[in-house]
């Protein structure tokens, strides 16, 4: 049975995972007769949002306690990641993706990527296992691998920083799986486009699914 | 097109709504050309769960505050909830149903149900509007109105509770719903059982279908 490690960056939206795509992932790595294993840092959210007002909240969370919700308590410190554990690696997406796990939302082109999950995608790359990516994770993946081709759907000023830090960006729909084969990176748009719950459910599964069709028979 | 009201109770399984539960919940509404709002109580939650260790945090957190973690923002205070508003209601799992929403983790046969969402369902009973309830929640159900015919899936203890409160519990497996049309009360066990993702969408799914084909041309 193939294995794939999920990295999540907390559980919420705004500061964390997006819920609906990384639940939606794992129901799709199910319903493909894969099996999965969360890993989350064990480092501070870089804020806490109050989801109905968008403001910021006066307390400190933990991104790898706070991905535990989603995950139902399974889930292992990023630290303990070990390429050989999985054959394959997703990242879903949220502000998690853009706050915890890199600074994108800040920095833009400038941004920096946690230095432990730098490192996990730069060994998957080298073990030439497949990484997949949702929603607004691909900036994640132009910042560490260059020359890969990516999507995030059809927003320019994020395309944009994409073609900036190195890689290619092509625009898609609702979803559809960009897959670079040369890079083994997986791609999909989710709710970076204005996306029902289907259409990620869609996104998920047919990422899974290319992520698979690939994967060493 | 119908429309579904989702009460939540939080967000993580040890102290609110279960997110698989309810994230699947909301896909299957909106798979079955359905749409949702979703409600949650203002009010504080029992306690926060560390979901990796299972112990209590030094916190205090907001039931519709992180509620609106799964919902992305899109919720209501349950104190706006109007039956006409909506087709029908579902009740998704996780131990905020027993914690925030009702004291039946504490009390058993002898708890109380949140006054607001007692109201709610003896609402929506005495309009015959249908009822979902799943995984742990209907134990709430079984508390507010009597004479019901419900499941939990196979839990001993849970279901003589049920009978004990003055309602029927009827055995069911992975994905099957008990369908009490004379009450439109609709319930499926979810992680009431050993269940993995496929099987809690597939209960989801034929939760909304069974509500759908019962609900008034």
């Amino acid at each position: 049975m193939k294995k794939f490690a999920v990295i999540l960056s907390g559980s919420g939206v705004y500061d964390g995972s997006e819920i609906h795509e990384a639940t939606l992932t794992l129901l799709a790595i199910h319903n493909n007769e894969c099996e999965y294993q969360c890993y989350a840092p064990d480092i501070e959210q870089h804020h806490v949002i109050n989801h109905i007002t968008g403001e910021e909240m006066p307390e400190k969370r933990n991104v790898l306690i706070e991905s535990a919700r989603i995950s139902r308590g399974d889930i292992k410190p990023l630290s303990e990641f070990k390429v050989e554990d999985c054959d394959a690696l997703i990242l879903p997406g949220g502000f998690g993706a853009a706050k915890n796990l890199s600074t994108y939302a800040f920095d833009g082109v400038n941004s920096k990527v946690l230095p432990e999950l730098k490192e996990v995608l730069i060994n998957m790359h080298e073990a030439k296992k497949p990484i997949g990516a949702m929603c607004i994770s691909p900036v994640i993946i132009a910042n560490v691998l260059k020359n890969t081709t990516l999507t995030i759907g059809n927003d320019e000023a994020v395309a944009n920083n994409i073609e900036l830090m190195g890689s290619t960006h092509l625009k898609t729909s609702y979803g559809e799986v960009m897959a670079d084969k040369l890079n083994m990176v997986f791609t999909t748009p989710c709710y970076m486009l204005d996306s029902n719950l289907v259409d990620i459910y869609d996104g998920a599964n047919n990422l899974i699914e290319s992520i698979i069709d690939n994967l060493p028979k």
